[in-house]
């Protein structure tokens, strides 16, 4: 049995992914049928195709600043992209053995990171944030030497919304002959690119978190990086990404960036405020309540707001019940009733981080749907907290709330 | 400026890749909007997309004979699966040290395996095939050794279509503890499966060779099979292959494996009569031609054609403008004008591999096409050999013709 999403359903989990825009699946569907051939063809059925790619890669180029069409590697999503730069950096440079990266990376970064420290030997700097998320920038600094292949530091995180200041880390880099790679997944779309004039390396993104399909990214690389690809064989993607071109999955990402980019700063500005009214409106009604992350610099889409003394799954369920779609971080690490990692990495309170939810828009999003989340969470809460042993024997009080964000 | 395919066009490159059936498209569309949820996602939206995915598995399992659900891992394509299984098997059995392959591979394997032998150190068996493209059996019982991890051999050959005797091969090298893989894209849906009952490890496939789409694939893991994942992160496919699920393309190619099963017998019978029909017309009206590979054991849709004194490229481009798209063998090594490997490998006289031209069909094809195919090729290779210094000078003459196949 499938259960469709009703139309009224309040998407509010546009971190985990977003719905494919119906102009990204009109340009996508030719590619199935009738421009069904394999660019790599000689014939007119194949040729017709490698257009589409080129435009693709153009429109992707626009979104990101992107100086050189070389410069962009088509990738099967953002966990390949991450993997492929890491790893690649890794086999580039055999005489560095040490790894930096966060403390609240997406896993397909720190999960690789992490085996590569257990299985090859790797020494892995985990840079520490503080309780806003904000990165130790003095424990960088440290870290970064010429014993170092590669910083793998993301853009913004998924939970959070946090921007670090990747632009100055990539700087930092620079120096000590470190290649720079930033997981922008969910950044891409949501802040401005100019990777022309910039330090950084190689960056990874994914078109379902913009509107795009499933199953399509793409690795940005500098122009000189030294790269060494995960996949060979055909020499397709200038011999970086072996294997068919996947056509409609990247029509549809470079048509997802172009979209982006045209509706960038209105979309976005009205985004933001959709998001602000949600948070402020949620912090006034309900009390012992935190805004996680760094709130001055952050996403415009995402909160990810902890209420104290309740279980954040069950507030997932009922809200699915209310036709409410959130999340509690990353869709990827779901069904664990432990904090993420993210919020133990904050020190967010025990007692508040079980209780983290995750609201991120997209352009999709109307001030109908936050209406929607107003009338119905604090009823949510309540019921909640009214069957928790913790809030009863609580010696907090409504009263003594103050918001944490104004 | 986009060229699409006239609907005149006589498609006969299904082993490059083939269009996705209407079916699978109508299949898949539902994922891009209304049911885009991430199916890790733990609300209403994201948990719909769940039994879509195991409805594909299912599918899958029913055309690959595959007893348990978790035997089939979703990839992005035949690529990815060929290099998870293979690089799975190094990293799983770290004391093996040797590798055994085939000189006919597809690029996907050789080309990593090459990579292996000369920057890992791996000792590389490279198993020669005979003038039909036989694998060498003897050379093959003699690489094998409790020093081999892996043994990575192909199903059917892309170029010649050539069957490899698989499943006796896979028992050849069980008493030695190797893993075997086997290398499908080209077999799935054309010849039977029954993985339950078979000594293969792992297999991979692609649905853009069995009319679903491009950007996904599935990689047969037998149960009890020592498994490194190549994609660390996320917890999808039980923590075998992370990161977001292409649930669109999964659905496309659960869709398609279900067609591929449904018109199997009759199917492959027809396109079989059609490939006879078209080889048997070209050998009686062109002289000097050979008929590549082991014409017993064979694929049904497959025939490359070896034309002597002539270039195969230019016999692409003449057929290209009269509305046929055929090909020099792998698309993945297209634009190269060497004679392919899979040509060297069986020691095809070099003025016969230049001018080999393969035909590959699919249910999509018709009489009408090989009627077309046979009205405007006798014509193309004429004046093609008119200007060939090769073909003027040849002590050959049309009378001496004789078919290699009969």
């Amino acid at each position: 049995m499938t259960v469709s999403a009703s139309p009224r359903t309040v998407y509010l989990d546009n971190n985990a992914t977003t719905a494919c825009a119906p102009d990204v699946v009109a340009e996508m569907l030719p590619f199935f049928t009738e421009q069904f051939g394999n660019p790599s063809s000689i014939h007119a059925i194949g040729a017709s195709v490698a257009p589409a790619i080129r435009t693709a890669r153009e429109r992707l180029q626009n979104l990101l600043g992107v100086a050189h069409e070389s410069e962009i590697v088509y990738t099967s999503g953002g966990t390949e992209s991450d993997t492929t730069a890491i790893i690649s950096a890794l086999r580039a440079y055999p005489e560095r053995r040490e790894i930096i990266t966060s403390a609240v990376e997406h896993h397909a970064v720190l999960t690789v990171c992490e085996h590569l420290a257990r299985h090859e030997g790797y020494k892995l700097h985990v840079i520490p944030v503080d309780g806003q998320g904000r990165l130790d920038l003095k424990a960088y600094e440290n870290a970064l030497s010429e014993n170092v292949a590669v910083v793998s530091i993301m853009w913004a995180n998924n939970e959070t919304g946090t921007i670090f200041p990747i632009e100055h880390l990539a700087q930092m880099a620079k120096p000590y002959g470190i290649l720079f790679h930033t997981d922008a997944v969910q950044a891409v779309g949501k802040v401005p690119f100019r990777l022309s004039n910039s330090a950084i390396d190689m960056l990874s993104l994914s078109a379902h978190k913009i509107h795009g399909p499933k199953g399509v990214g793409a690795l940005y690389l500098k122009r000189g990086v030294k790269f060494r690809p995960l996949f060979r064989g055909g020499h397709q993607e200038r011999g970086r990404r072996a294997g068919t071109e996947n056509t409609a999955g990247i029509v549809g990402l470079g048509k997802a960036a172009e979209l982006a980019q045209a509706g960038f700063r209105d979309e976005n500005i009205r985004v933001r405020s959709l998001r602000d009214r949600l948070e402020r409106e949620l912090m006034a009604l309900i009390p012992n309540t935190i805004v996680t992350g760094d709130v001055e610099q952050r996403l415009p889409n995402t909160t990810t707001i902890a209420f104290e003394f309740v279980e954040g799954e069950a507030i997932l369920l009922m809200l699915s019940r209310a036709g409410i779609a959130a999340s509690s971080g990353s869709a990827c690490t779901s069904g664990s009733l432990e904090p993420s990692h993210v919020m133990r990495a904050m020190n967010i309170p025990f007692t508040a981080a079980h209780g983290a939810t995750r609201f991120s828009l997209s352009r999709d999003n109307t001030e109908e749907d936050v209406d929607r989340v107003i009338a119905v969470l604090p009823g949510i809460i309540e019921r909640l907290r009214a069957m928790s042993p913790y809030w009863s024997s609580s010696a907090r009080a409504p009263a003594e709330f103050q918001p944490a964000y104004s």
